[in-house]
């Protein structure tokens, strides 16, 4: 099962980490931008960027989240820029989350689920899109527009992380409401996350449909952690958002629970003064391992 | 601004339509499909079935509502097919919008924004990407995800529908908690919509923020009308979905408050023996007819 894969690489690797692939071109190299003048140009770089730090990370890292927002905003060719890096890091070795936040009515849903986990069908044969390990999605229609999504959960073995409690300051407006029976709407959300999930569970204790939990609301996330046993977080938050690996560690049990995502303090690791002696892609691979062993003294790996 | 022009295009027209250009293969006549064989096929077919529909309503319909599910199922190919609907509607003169319910933290909600209604930097240049007239939007993530929309429908005259009230059966799942105060959460939500749009007010009393809410749920719809008087609604659900002209027209106030979007029954109409006699375009045509009578009698337009 995938989520019994993420885990697997998660342990051998012993880094419970997700790089975010969110390139935009201000994240590249100077030197790279030259003679960039339209969004083919922009994603011909963003592609070639991706790979070099995808090449320099996939011995110690065992999973990317890709932004599509980054690649949406250069249009199409975007699109191609975001396709290739999902099919680059796959062959890297790396279980992929597409962070598409994606949500809409049933009918539309499956759309959505077959452009980035499932198959669309054309003539009568079905063929793989994005085709990414897990998407991320958000459940504020409820059940009937995650319901597509979980089949193709099921019928791929693919997986999802639905918001829960994210990480930004303003995600309390809606999801810190008070309902009547004195739980927030966040906690409702998790609840039906995990009952969503209860039929994809793997070795581990934990299903193929997840949260996204950020690492910058530790004491939600502890209460989280406590009563969603079998959900595995994904956690934003950690570094340029203000989150520390001992904010997070609550996300974890035994070790395991979460994968961390970080993506700008990596991708732009090479403009920070600590890693200046070093390439872009060398410095992804020094702060990543930096990463690494910031949240294992956190967690007692 | 852009509120008004919508408005301005309904009162011409007479008809508060957004026909929904929500195309997948399998609505396509029969004679379209015959050696489609992978996505660049499927997106070429459906351009051509889109331009003909468009061509065929633009004297008639104010507006068309792009679901891009819909392209995203047929990948890179798939938004090229986006891409070149919203620009060829525009240049019929519809009010364009693009439903793609994006949501992020700030920054990354920044390239969405970006992507649909603003504009991405290339080498100091700011170039429009998909370039649509509203795009719809979730705001579980609350306002720091949504001031960059609110941000560039202001630079650019844009507009954005925020999610309050969806038309589908388990929408209320999470819309329908009831907080300690008594309201729902939909509720609390069609408040900060107000709030987020009170600086982008047209000549009608209209934002260029305004808010989805479903035809499905007639009472809720009413009692939204009431409060949120600023607010223009986004209205699905009619039609395929189950909902009625007399249930919707509690969305208006003296003809005006909203936009009734229909797609399956419009673009599928040469499939129902009403329209028999007709080819696909000819029949999407009076069924867009048929549609906008049915909203005439029922708003006493």
């Amino acid at each position: 099962m995938l989520i019994d894969r993420l885990i697997d690489n998660i342990l051998k690797l012993n880094n419970p980490t997700a790089v975010g692939l969110d390139t935009c071109l201000e994240y590249l190299p100077q030197d790279m931008l030259k003679g960039v003048k339209d969004f083919k140009d922009a994603a011909d770089k963003i592609i070639e960027f991706n790979k070099a730090i995808t090449d320099n990370i996939a011995d110690i890292v065992p999973s990317v989240k890709i932004q599509v927002a980054y690649y949406e905003m250069y249009g199409v060719e975007g699109m191609r820029a975001f396709k290739d890096t999902v099919d680059y890091a796959k062959k890297c070795g790396f279980i992929t989350i597409a962070d598409v936040k994606r949500n809409d009515i049933g009918s539309t849903a499956k759309c959505y689920s077959d452009a980035y986990i499932g198959k669309t069908s054309i003539a009568g044969v079905k063929k793989p899109v994005f085709d990414a390990d897990f998407l991320t999605v958000n459940a504020y229609l409820g059940y009937d527009g995650i319901k597509p999504f979980a089949e193709d959960c099921k019928e791929y073995d693919k997986g999802l992380f639905a918001l829960v409690k994210t990480s930004n300051p303003s995600g309390g407006e809606i999801q810190d409401l008070i309902c009547q029976d004195g739980q927030k709407v966040y906690e409702k959300m998790g609840s039906l996350v995990m009952d969503w999930g209860k039929n994809l569970i793997g070795k581990y204790g934990y299903s193929n449909i997840g949260a996204v939990v950020g690492a910058t609301y530790s004491e939600e996330a502890k209460a989280l952690r406590e009563k969603l046993k079998s959900v595995f977080f994904l956690i934003p938050g950690y570094g340029a958002q203000g989150g520390t690996a001992k904010d997070l560690a609550v996300c974890f049990k035994d070790g395991i629970g979460g994968v961390v995502n970080s993506s700008r303090a990596i991708l732009t690791a090479y403009k920070n003064p600590k890693y200046s002696e070093f390439n872009y892609y060398q410095a992804a691979r020094k702060a990543a391992i930096d990463m690494k062993e910031d949240l294992q003294r956190a967690l007692s790996l």
